[in-house]
């Protein structure tokens, strides 16, 4: 979908009630995500400029298909406004889904997206055209020699990125500083070990400043990226972290799932795969379908198409599934997703009697799927 | 409740598959928010002490409530760790509510709460025991003028409060400095005509140096609070900024509906009453039943209970139902929610032919609903 000039539609799914007028609904739902008054108290200034419009409504099988346009100066080039503008309100109603996005290029402007995007990570990685294969740093809990021990172990059995689990914060057992000093010390000694170029990511949280203060540190100490969830610190602060950072950024799903009822929420393709990537997030982890998640294989090929998909001058977003990914199966989710996917492997990894074995299999799996 | 000694206990209640057994698919729910890995892959030093506890399961009618404990220091004293440990990853699932949770001292003893609460916003008012009016300044659009004339218009009829719509940001329309600067001049002009001592809260939106340069200017022109929208801007963010603007915070509930089914989920009174209050929100603003938004009665009055009951040394929040009250029902409300509330009028009252009246009738009504 190309960006197109003007203003910013949005495709919602609205549940009617017996006897409702979608017409009406879908000018109801244009009021409430603007100026949030009936029409005839609106002064004509804001009438024209600011109230939401309703571009066309169709009905099938007890819902409307709503499609309204939005001013883009109401959100600006700010993602927590963006948000409000498509679900702020409306998120109060019951039975309306955010179906699908048409960003306009005058919004889409605003947004510098991924910095590092799939080509960054690849070019960090130094690996041009196979899938890519990620491991999680873990348990909470684990004391940071611990975690250091399993990070070296899965970048000396050849895993492109190891990222902490995103419950990892600032814990007593594994202070953030220690965490991530021993973590990527131990990453590198691998990387010298075996001439990989191992990345990882350390899980950075908390309001502006301590994002801040984690990411200067990760980066003096080596770290090429950090992991972060948009939806626990801000979608507009994860976007000026990617923006002023100066680091890669993997987005984390938590929370995310609230949005995710069929019939009311936002849908994954637009929360994660649209608004993610307008949060700069050069890699986005996604709940795949199969695991221990409740999304279904089309929405998560939603994710993934949106994710990659051309988006005025952003870069791509880097899908990265996890959740559902085994070993065994690597090869089904590549022949589903293609080659610029990075697969989070899970804890099976950490079952292997011999991962180091196990993980070179895996990097001979996988390079026989090259871009 | 009191707060208890220990660990946190947090009830779900999850929707069962037939056939699924309670007692796992609770373990399961204590594993995914904590370590995040099978049980014989869990380091002996993570086991014990950063692992998700099943304290007990009860079945009812295909669901089980599960009661799961966690050790406070996960989260520490940071909001976005809180509810990530609630409801992060458990939001992907499917069929899980966070329906209510035992709040230890030890996590409560880390968040400062309300700084001007219930009594500090009356102080500021000069209203000591009736219930509380605010009205809203509307809409988006606008210009400055136009925004400032309303909010001169209630603050002269001794409306209490007056806040943005939480909508209004940096509009080229109306840009946040002039706009703040106008009406907080317009309201202060019309206190002095009356004697009132009416607030003006902007809304302040943004990354955190966006927030804290808009709450600095807002205070510099003489605001003694600013409206913010938790969700949007992040809980953690949103945190900081109550505890360190020096300036007080109504809370908007903007995107909280995404949490709001009533079997996925975090219960409207755990989120709106008691995260927002730990975010130090002064008053908090829901979506009254009734009203144009989704939540029932029973939602309404559990919010209103927890934004004012005793917890730790936490200030009680002023509970502020929107959305729903018409002028001529406030009585109403008042009998339902007790003295303790301030009624957010909605659009209703620039429908009165004589503003001024109206209100005044409306103030009168409330003084016979003292404390």
């Amino acid at each position: 979908m190309q960006p197109h000039e003007g203003r910013l539609r949005v495709h919602y799914r609205l549940r009617l009630a017996p006897g409702e007028s979608p017409e009406g609904r879908a000018l109801a739902l244009a009021v409430e995500q603007t100026v949030e008054m009936p029409a005839d108290l609106v002064p004509d200034a804001a009438r024209e400029r600011a109230t939401g419009r309703v571009e066309a409504v169709e009905v099938e099988a007890g819902t409307a298909r709503a499609t309204l346009s939005f001013e883009p100066a109401l959100a600006g080039a700010d993602l927590g406004r963006l948000v409000n503008v498509l679900f702020g309100n409306a998120s109060m109603q019951s039975g309306v889904l955010v179906e699908e996005v048409e960003w306009p290029r005058a919004l889409l402007d605003g947004f510098a997206g991924p910095r590092l995007g799939i080509a960054g990570i690849r070019d960090l990685c130094g690996v041009p055209d196979r899938p890519l294969l990620c491991a999680a740093a873990k348990p909470v809990g684990a004391p940071s020699e611990l975690l250091a021990e399993r990070c070296a172990m899965v970048a000396r059995a050849g895993i492109d990125v190891v990222k902490d689990d995103h419950g990892l914060a600032d814990q007593p057992w594994a202070p953030f500083a220690e965490r991530v000093a021993r973590c990527q010390e131990a990453v590198e000694r691998a990387n010298r070990e075996t001439g990989g170029r191992t990345l990882y990511l350390p899980h950075v949280t908390g309001a502006w400043p301590e994002l801040v203060e984690q990411a200067r540190r990760a980066r003096s100490l080596g770290c090429a990226g950090v992991l972060v969830s948009p939806l626990v610190v801000g979608l507009e602060s994860a976007r000026r972290l990617a923006a002023e950072s100066g680091l890669g950024v993997l987005a984390h799903p938590a929370l995310s799932g609230a949005f995710f009822d069929p019939g009311h929420g936002i849908a994954p393709a637009v929360l994660l795969g649209d608004l993610f990537r307008l949060a700069g997030s050069d890699g986005v982890v996604f709940p795949n379908v199969g695991g221990r998640f409740a999304l279904d294989a089309d929405a998560c090929l939603a994710i993934v198409d949106n994710s990659r998909r051309h988006l005025g001058n952003l870069a791509p977003s880097l899908p990265v599934p996890g959740g559902g990914i085994e070993l065994e199966r690597v090869g089904y989710w590549i022949e589903r997703y293609g080659a610029d996917t990075m697969f989070l492997l899970g804890s099976s990894l950490y079952r292997q009697p011999d991962l180091e074995r196990a993980v070179q299999r895996l990097v001979r799996t996988v390079e026989q799927h090259a871009q």
